[in-house]
């Protein structure tokens, strides 16, 4: 039996008649899950571990983690005792806690390039600020970037033609490919002196397309270039930090970044980013003006603590990359017995997996709809994610559900060989 | 005996060492509270209703609120429990708890304007999405704003000479002076067809000036010449929300905005801020791309729901208020008495004020400074917040402890008569 969706449909007509939308951005239908409406559930009820429970009492091992702020699995009960007992406290209070030099230290003590961190709120905070302190320390105002990145919803990261974006909002943006050296030398040069910041994943993982790790010598000649012309090197880490490498992402790649920009897996949950970077710029983001009401409130700042602690005492991007690692093999046999070509791209912790049999990717769509409504929850055309509260018998339990939805796909579609 | 603050001291020290400046933005000593470094605690141990304790055992009755979000008093339990009720359910999920749509239906039967709530983490994440949503209904690029108004950090809100601020960060804006309609009506006139949006808060309440209300017709005229022109209206009410009128401060003010944006009062000091705007508008908002990894997140939504239903049951706007009304009060009759002359502008729920007897601010910040020291925690140049947990007895001790900074301020200064 597959799963059904009342409940969240009945919700959903409610809620679309007071939210735009319904539910809007990538958690939304419109936008975000890339899978059709009735195949997944609209809201959850609670979540634990590796699982959410949806308001039909549908049970999901949950890969897309909220989209990467579950690193540790939902409701991790260290990191959400730590959050209670600071909440008992105090949160948001005119001075701000002790526990937030704690935390700056920690992250210092445990990001390789970090002689300072910065915290704020959404991604995208840390991501505007990056560009914002490559501004103000080099006096220039061109930031090049990647074709098919994602650093937030920030006017200046959109494009010229979506809605509400203007030519100004875009206009110091210079776009290159992904892994082509040659292109970012060649910017560059034609801008001599213009350049304030270089932006980038640490590999790239746009949706829609096959992720790309960097090609062996890409950051190094990145990193050097960047350096004979004053240009600031910002990695946007929010996606990837520690998923690859708990001393961050550019530690994994073999370089050291200016800045790194920290978000999603940095308190399971708990509402915090942090932006980190070098002594060399602290004055300059010293200098630039940036707050917010909620960004030095103590509750995330104690759980990001805790979380971090464990992340490192459980080395969980290695735990997380093996899991990963064993699940992906296990699917693509899978397929492969049922003549589906799945293909899997990215680093395993947060995979990127598309069925390559057809253009159209259709019978992708199908195979992850028929996965989700027996309770594996991936989305089509972005990277899933993993946690590490996932156990074997989890991955067990979604090799049998990736069969039986492969066994659908084909008896729907049997040209298939 | 006045406090001292050896443990924030020291704490700022290691604080200096690994986050810039050691604490940042408006609740730091270089651009926040405009309090003598002496003066005032650095780091908070805890925080309960109207007070908080620093880390050298302090305890101040707060009139700074977190700059805002602590509208019922710190740690309130009737929200404090929904929060961590809902916290043991789940917080940052895949899928968003349904008690989205609960706080979306509670704020459009609230909200007098209100046909939909959109709900993200930052005020500028609400105020930056207003002008988006106007861009995106009109078609137009220009903004009108006020000289001297706060809309957050965003590059677009900041000034051109300010560190990392370009050209084409605010080249859409155009500033006119408060309560002066002739500019905005001029401007209008000038650029036909070109102006998206006029934004404002309801009140004029700048920093190092006297706060100013709307003259009589002022918003009644801006409404009509907005909507001869097509132009959105939007307020933020990310200071004064709740705090006014709980219907929203455009209904307090007698006038309909097009967009309301809201954060501080919303949910006690649990991180949330909430776009609400007209159903002539709900097209534009879906059109836009705008989402975070916490914006739908379940614990502050949850909080949020009881703060709401709290603030209606107590009428928490007019309770303010009169405790505002009578503390100011008192205050200048204080002062008076000792030859001051406290000069206070604004809603009693969040006034301004400043000691009238000297252009240089001097007598005004010794007044402020002898007060924070004795254990009533005022800042210089900003407003300040009285929340609902302030008692007649605290308001009492408030008057001993400025009787007390004013005869200090007087034997410093002979010349006062």
């Amino acid at each position: 039996m597959t799963f059904t969706y009342q409940k969240s449909l009945e919700m959903f007509k409610r809620a679309s008649k007071v939210i735009p939308t319904g539910i809007y951005g990538h958690l939304g239908p419109a936008e975000g899950c890339f899978i059709p409406s009735n195949a997944y559930p609209f809201f959850s009820e609670r979540a634990k571990g590796a699982y959410f429970w949806d308001v039909d009492g549908n049970k999901f091992i949950d890969y897309m983690c909220a989209y990467g702020p579950n690193i540790l699995g939902y409701n991790d009960e260290d990191v959400d005792a730590a959050a209670l007992k600071q909440a008992a406290l105090g949160n948001c209070v005119t001075s701000p806690s002790s526990k937030m030099v704690e935390l700056a230290e920690l992250m210092v003590d445990t990001v390789a390039m970090a002689d300072w961190a910065f915290f704020a709120k959404n991604g995208g905070d840390v991501t505007s600020l990056a560009v914002m302190v490559a501004r103000a320390a080099t006096g220039r105002k061109k930031v090049i970037l990647i074709k098919g990145g994602y650093h937030g919803v920030a006017p200046w990261t959109q494009k010229l033609g979506y809605p509400a974006i203007t030519e100004e909002d875009v206009a110091n943006n210079i776009y290159v490919d992904w892994n082509r050296y040659d292109q970012v030398e060649k910017i560059v040069k034609e801008n001599p002196g213009e350049i304030a910041c270089f932006m980038a994943t640490p590999y790239h993982h746009p949706v829609f397309e096959d992720n790309e790790l960097p090609k062996d010598d890409y950051w190094q000649k990145i990193r050097k270039l960047c350096t004979d012309n004053g240009i600031v090197l910002a990695i946007d880490d929010v996606r990837c930090g520690f998923r690859l490498d708990i001393e961050g992402s550019d530690h994994y790649f073999g370089f050291k970044a200016d800045l790194m920009c920290f978000c999603k897996a940095i308190a399971n949950g708990w509402n915090i980013s942090a932006l980190c970077g070098t002594d060399a710029l602290k004055d300059a983001i010293s200098s630039v003006m940036y707050t917010g009401s909620y960004w030095l409130s103590a509750v995330p700042i104690a759980a990001s603590i805790e979380c971090i602690k464990k992340l490192k005492k459980i080395d969980a991007p290695k735990l997380a990359q093996s899991l990963g690692k064993k699940l992906t093999d296990g699917l693509v046999k899978i397929g492969k017995s049922h003549g589906f070509d799945l293909v899997v791209t990215g680093v395993p912790s947060m995979w990127y997996m598309r069925i390559a049999n057809d253009d159209s990717m259709i019978l992708h769509q199908e195979w992850v709809a028929e996965c989700v409504k027996r309770g594996a929850f991936f989305v089509n055309h972005h990277n899933q994610f993993i946690n590490c509260a996932l156990t074997e018998d989890d991955i067990k339990l979604t090799y049998d559900i990736a069969d039986e939805a492969f066994k659908v796909v084909k008896n729907r579609h049997p040209e298939i060989e």
